[in-house]
């Protein structure tokens, strides 16, 4: 590898410019980032504009770094475990650049690696803020008229991207939380005591996740009995007035609470955890089901389970929905078709809903300046008048989302996943 | 329906006796503990010996309050699905009987019951509290020298039964942790920070499901890190000591700790919890994992996450064990050939296996004295010395159980469960 590495910098790096791409994932994963990834680049390993393909590891912060992999080598044997495997392969941070009127050096860092490796295509996974960096990094090859394209290709649990009829990732996560929605109903079912079940669903901003948990309640099992939003100001004595009148009809109700509910003011009900936030000033959440025990232990029933779903709605590839995983490798190898046929630089792909009967979708272009720094919120017309459950207008959104098993390949009882890990090596830098 | 039943009565049980059976589910559900009452049901309904197939309702808790449902008609169509829904779908209660020579009311509530509707074999899915229940209603048939067999039918996640090789349940919720922990331990590597996940699995006093997670470790993930068990005494220094020396080396850390862990006077880690207690004077667990937040913070990394697996573990058929619910289905099948031949009674079904390579299991009978209300620890020798990890002999023991994928049907993207709660009805008592 190291040789092989050398003779490419001899053979093309020092005497002709080679056509290079490289490729970063950011922000938080998904369970099926790498399907993006694997269309990438089985895309770019298919284009002969694209001699080299790199990966950054940990984001825009290991390209800083020069935390450069090989990818059209090193990753050959494990490719078609990518699809399948959850967690971003290549690592990912939560790095936002400054802006370029304030300072420059963040950039010029970047431009050198960008240089050094011959890149002419640069792919960044990733969510609204990681669209933020693929604008900027567009400005300053703009303004510096250096021939790079910057592409953006999105994807996030939240859904909570603009432009986008929906994100990659988000309908296996959706498909995870109606899964064990229905799950956890039949477990409480299974006592004749009196029982409310608080799931957590994540959604920092954005109640997309907490309506899927509704999917649920489609296959005949009558849950979950209330879904409370981030963009519906919580009030407990609503919420316990709704589950009051919920108790006079049922024994066990199932409520799912997004972690980004908010008070009147504005306030994370989550208590105790208002004050942390990350380098993007997103407060820190967890915790918003859990603070809510005692008003149901006071009011309502006095037995009481929280669950989480924790990181495994993010990584739950085992149960991925097969529409998602085929639609974010598309994005992916969309993006390496797009950026090679040129213009397409400051741009993202994002998927066009065609039909939903049956369902079909599109990979188009969009100006990634208008996906940056945004979030679509779930539209309040599809939560109900009561701002506790979705209408049948969101169940027509959602449901195509989770369609379709994967199937994973298995060994000894447990999914194959790719150990990438183990095999993409990050280069000492004197090396390349 | 209801027509059917009178004329039965009117046929059968006013003149002639027929010769019914009754199942009924108790103790924690499992992920595939439908898979054993379909398997009854199955056999009973091609069995010429037996006319009517009832069931109970919550467990004996239903027998007393005469709260049956008849299974050979209503379950008919979703009969296929039972295998794979979660949950015990009859309900289940945690009652214990009094011992005869104290209180004799409750044996003749429910022998009327059992005389009431001809019950020859009453069989009963459930734990080591469960086979108490068995062991105490044969003892009380006998020495009334009534005609009824009454069999046990093991079931549960936490795998501490006697004399079978493994439970029925283990296997699939083994699964379940091996494949959360995998899924877990591929986020936690995402971004360059260190930090630690902690894992809370079951597993009241043995560490069985604790052990299990070990299987993830054997993909090429190295996870787990750290392993904890309730039956080897936890020290928070040995802990912190433990967490010291792998953050020496590693910045993503993973540990797995069964709810159960007690320090070295009994006390359970799982702090603010010892108060409550169920009717058989268990601890009601949770926090564990929790608990021990504050340690790491000070000490090891400052990013620390909890997950607790919670409910799912017991509950999420959609990734079952094909050996487990295999083998899940036999204990129910064998278990009605074992009552019809006779000699079965006070007797429960159980797995002993034969071979590892290939893998293969038989059922054969056991005492339910020698089960009932004991526990089978995990082997301290499949511990290894330092307290927190497993040997290659449990691994040996444990792969075997969690091999094969069920392949659920689904429909719109989601598991197809069993409907039967909606389904069985249990008859106003008039009726019947």
């Amino acid at each position: 590898m190291v040789n092989y590495i050398i003779e490419v910098i001899i053979k093309k790096g020092c005497l002709e410019m080679s056509n290079n791409c490289l490729v970063a994932q950011s922000g938080g994963p998904t369970p099926i980032i790498n399907a993006s990834l694997q269309g990438v680049i089985e895309a770019a390993l298919k284009n002969e504009e694209i001699d080299n393909i790199y990966g950054a590891r940990f984001g825009i912060n290991g390209v800083m770094d020069e935390m450069i992999c090989d990818l059209t080598e090193e990753i050959k044997e494990d490719i078609a475990l990518l699809k399948n495997t959850p967690g971003s392969i290549l690592g990912s941070c939560r790095y936002k650049l400054n802006n370029l009127d304030i300072d420059k050096s963040d950039y010029e860092q970047i431009f050198k690696i960008f240089k050094k490796y011959d890149i002419n295509y640069f792919f960044y996974i990733g969510g609204n803020d990681s669209m933020d960096t693929v604008a900027k990094l567009n400005q300053y090859a703009e303004f510096k008229d250096i021939d790079l394209t910057v592409m953006g290709i999105p994807k996030t649990i939240d859904n909570d991207l603009l432009i986008t009829d929906h994100s990659p990732g988000f309908g296996s996560a959706a498909k995870y939380i109606a899964t064990s929605v229905m799950e956890t109903t039949l477990d409480s079912r299974v006592y004749q005591r009196k029982n409310v079940h608080l799931i957590e669903v994540m959604g920092r901003h954005a109640g997309w996740l907490a309506a899927a948990s509704a999917l649920a309640g489609e296959t005949g099992l009558q849950t979950p009995d209330l879904i409370y939003f981030p963009e519906i100001p919580f009030s407990t004595d609503k919420f316990v007035d709704d589950l009051k009148k919920k108790a006079e009809k049922k024994d066990n109700i199932i409520v799912v609470v997004s972690e980004g509910i908010k008070d009147e003011d504005g306030n994370y009900i989550s208590a105790g955890k208002s004050s942390q936030h990350d380098q993007f000033g997103h407060k820190q959440m967890g915790g918003a089901a859990r603070s809510l025990v005692p008003y149901i232990k006071e009011y309502v029933y006095d037995r009481v389970k929280v669950i989480e779903f924790n990181v495994l709605q993010r990584a739950a590839n085992h149960v991925a929905s097969k529409v998602d995983t085929e639609e974010a490798y598309a994005c992916g190898s969309q993006a390496v078709k797009y950026a090679v046929q040129g213009s397409a630089s400051g741009k993202a792909v994002v998927i066009k809903r065609v039909s939903n009967h049956p369902y079909q979708s599109k990979i188009e272009l969009a100006e990634v300046d208008k996906i940056a720094n945004r979030e679509k919120k779930f539209p309040r017309e599809w939560i109900n008048k009561k701002g506790n459950h979705v209408t049948k207008e969101a169940l027509e959104y959602l449901r195509p989302l989770i369609q379709g098993e994967i199937n994973n390949k298995t060994a000894n009882g447990l999914p194959c996943y790719s150990n990438i890990e183990a095999a993409v090596t990050v280069k000492p830098k004197s090396e390349l």
